[in-house]
């Protein structure tokens, strides 16, 4: 294994002789929390008002096939589209839904486990542009794409793959081709499949059995893939994530089911009234998935954020962002389902704005107690650009924080009592048989961070933790060696690809 | 009144046409947590053994009036000033100490609570040095410390006083009166006093009398003023120290105990062997001023960090400090008095190391229930320089987070029903009555964050947010206007300045 850790050891051991330290960020845990901002009578009335409002009021759901399916648990819907959901029956899909899921990579060691206490921490997923302090900001292409794949690679504490950057080079038709065979030849974590129907959502099924290589019984068996399916808000599901929902419940994999509900925009101004809404479409996505597939793994998604009341614009890590995480995992966990969070910002660049405001949504996400966090590194602009920079800053925040969530060791030696007993009042520990004993691999080796002195720090270039950032990518993208893949799954894997776009691809569904 | 939040609002006002928001940031509280690291036995655990090691091996006491007031109560010293604590007193001493303590400011809408829930966040205190991104870093001089003070003035959520920068070029004997001048007379927040010395001690409670219009015995009676006394670690309080611990305890002002135990300089490498050393040395000094004055106002000072193993750097906000600060509250907590933390880093620069590292400070304190935050605006290079863009940029960040710890509000049109059946599927809810009664001051609006998008930031100079803290800075200079304050006792104030400055003022002991 050469990921992060051991890359950062390198690197830090060619400079400076070598921290010792042991990381290990590929199972993290969050012993802290979850706090909350809402009495269980609150959680209970926003529950019930969700599934008032999908009963009384309905949702909308665009595809036929799913109102079809909906009908059949005697949930009729009007000419048009809207689906009254049956109370009954939505309590009845929570039920089915497992309170944890465990994902399965082509790599055992990556594998997830989402519940309970676990953090799985997944990088910025879906952008349109792309930035670095070298290059600027510029649409992505597929060559930004496997470089944020295999940067994202490169890190333990990014646990899944997301869909880094949208390579916008790449024909519409065979883009989820020429993005799947990267995901799987340059990770080995478990790959993010796109929702924009059901051709392109099979092609991509078929790619990671080829990866895994495994036919589709033991592929439906485990979860080894993941979406995201988006409502319309206000009460509104569309063609594409309807088929993913269906898709997806089908087979067996992971769907992740996430209103984007902006107070003051899509969803109402206040934030308990955006969490009503942002459960009631929840709910309606889990009731589709669970109807499809009784057990069928789903994720509670979570994106309620507030505009700039002023301009429309919409923000992210604010306060209200905050109480809304808080509150969206009292919701989940009324549900008993696992959550899903993220750690936007709505800065235009990767700096002190955008480092805040992220950990504003970081600490709304954790102490909320979210059991998986997207865009949690190198997110920007709301969502529309995937900075190189921001992921390695973000990365370094996540390591402390996964460093945090370690227990202090159980040791009597860890007191220090005869360190303290041996150091004479005004002297120091440096030379203490404690310290020396300890010392190489005592304290957590940052990847980012420059403690030297002003002087020191001067003379080196007075480099900002951003341009810092830049060198890291860089080596981490020149050092880069891919996971261990068989040559045959790998041919067949160029070969499906090569096929596919021969044939004319598959285009995406709105 | 015409503090931060004021003119924030002028200044969006102006820009934009107002936010409507009614910020309060005098009083803060914050609901969550504690957060904890410590089982209670290891909480007793180290307590026990803080005890152990001021009985057994004892703690230098460098002040021989100290030493006699501490003999007094049969605690002996050797004859190189080393005391043995008995336990029994020490344990005595910690149940006199208040559980909560009300500072009175001149103004007493600036009356802090410091204990339970409140918390109150004081900016950086006593670099040498000081920057901003027009003028670089140099080192401090009265012209910075009186603009320090007016600016530090402007911010609500700043609660306290600090001593914002070292007036170098001031005298050492009339700093502490050319100092504590601006303090009275530019702000009327709760004074910061040095503890170097005696006289200087004394001066500056006469002039905080004649700001407030009282004799002595008003004085006593409350508490007007607080400092700062830090051990010398491990196992050491030297003479200006010894001293202030007994001036502010026999007049009955604050002190914050502040043992700065760096793991693996000053303290075992160990975050629990450093925890022991920093609770005897708070202990030692907690009884040191309760000997002298049962009932003394004390808080419990924590400020455990670790440093850089390679090159003994002190860093700040790292994992380890987190940790330690969660176990400080614990440990205050078992001696059940009010407790500081810190928002410290280590970085050169007001950038996204900056942001990130305090951020990851104000993690501990605030999830460990720290009752003051000290250092929590403006602190760069780990204490050597006060920063005027990364105050603003950490006022942001502090106002965020008490707007955090706001609660939701309980009434039933928060749920917006009416609302949420109002706007149809794939509709927004910009023209709904809920929005459009409420649009006007819904959401927190920012001191710093720039929310526009990509394109119109460009036009707008692509200007980070560190940047746009530099004229944050210089509008509230520009704009100030001190704090209602009779001429006659400004003019008393000057006049005693003056007289002492004639009479050679006070040289600080060391």
């Amino acid at each position: 294994m050469t990921d992060a850790p051991g890359r950062v050891r390198r690197r830090r051991g060619e400079e400076r002789g070598g921290s010792g330290w042991r990381a290990d960020y590929r199972h993290v845990s969050n012993p802290f929390g979850p706090l909350t901002v809402l009495s269980e009578d609150e959680v209970e009335h926003i529950h019930g008002l969700a599934l008032r409002l999908l009963s009384e009021e309905g949702l909308r759901v665009l595809l036929p096939e799913a109102r079809e399916i909906l009908a059949g648990k005697g949930m009729g819907s009007d000419e048009d589209s809207m689906v009254r959901f049956d109370p009954e029956v939505v309590e009845w899909a929570v039920a089915q839904a497992p309170a944890t899921v465990d994902l399965v990579a082509r790599n055992p060691d990556r594998n997830v486990h989402l519940g309970g206490r676990s953090v799985a921490f997944v990088p910025v997923s879906g952008p349109p542009h792309v930035s670095d302090l070298e290059r600027g900001r510029r649409p992505g292409t597929l060559a930004d794409f496997v470089d944020s794949v295999r940067l994202t690679q490169t890190f333990d504490i990014l646990h899944m793959m997301g869909s880094p950057v949208e390579p916008i080079d790449v024909p519409t038709e065979n883009r989820h081709l020429e993005m799947t065979l990267p995901i799987l030849v340059d990770s080995d974590k478990l790959p993010f499949v796109y929702a924009r129907g059901h051709r392109q959502v099979m092609d991509c099924f078929a790619m990671i059995r080829i990866a895994h290589g495994i036919g589709e019984d033991a592929f439906r068996a485990n979860v080894h893939a993941w979406t995201v399916i988006n409502s319309n808000s206000p009460r509104q599901i569309d063609i594409p994530m309807c088929q993913g929902i269906i898709d997806f419940a089908r087979w067996g994999q992971l769907l992740v089911i996430t209103p984007f509900t902006l107070a003051g925009a899509m969803a109402p101004v206040t934030v308990k009234g955006a969490l009503v809404l942002q459960h009631a479409e929840a709910l309606a996505g889990i009731t589709l998935a669970q109807v499809v597939k009784p057990g069928a793994p789903v994720v509670y998604g979570a994106f309620t954020s507030n505009v700039d009341m002023r301009s429309g614009a919409p923000a992210f890590g604010t306060p209200e962002y905050v109480k809304a995480s808080l509150a969206a995992g009292q919701l989940a966990r009324r549900l008993g389902i696992p959550w899903r969070s993220s750690g936007p910002t709505a800065s235009n660049a990767p700096d002190v704005q955008g480092a805040y405001e992220t950990m504003m949504s970081l600490f709304g996400a954790l102490m909320g107690g979210a059991n998986m966090v997207l865009h949690a590194a190198g997110w920007l602009e709301g969502g529309l650009t995937a900075s190189y920079e921001k992921l390695v800053l973000d990365v370094e925040v996540l390591q402390m924080l996964a460093e945090s969530f370690k227990p202090l060791p159980l040791e009597e030696a860890e007191y220090a009592w005869e360190a303290l007993t041996e150091v004479a009042p005004g002297g120091h520990f440096f030379g203490a048989a404690h310290t020396m004993e300890r010392y190489n691999g005592a304290f957590y080796p940052p990847l980012v961070s420059d403690w030297s002195n002003f002087g020191q720090w001067t003379e080196a270039g007075s480099m900002d933790a951003t341009h810092r950032a830049t060198r890291i990518w860089q080596e981490n993208l020149a050092n880069f060696e891919p996971p261990p893949l068989a040559d045959d799954r790998r041919e067949e894997l160029v070969d499906f690809k090569a096929r596919r776009v021969a044939e004319g691809g598959a285009p995406p569904v709105s």
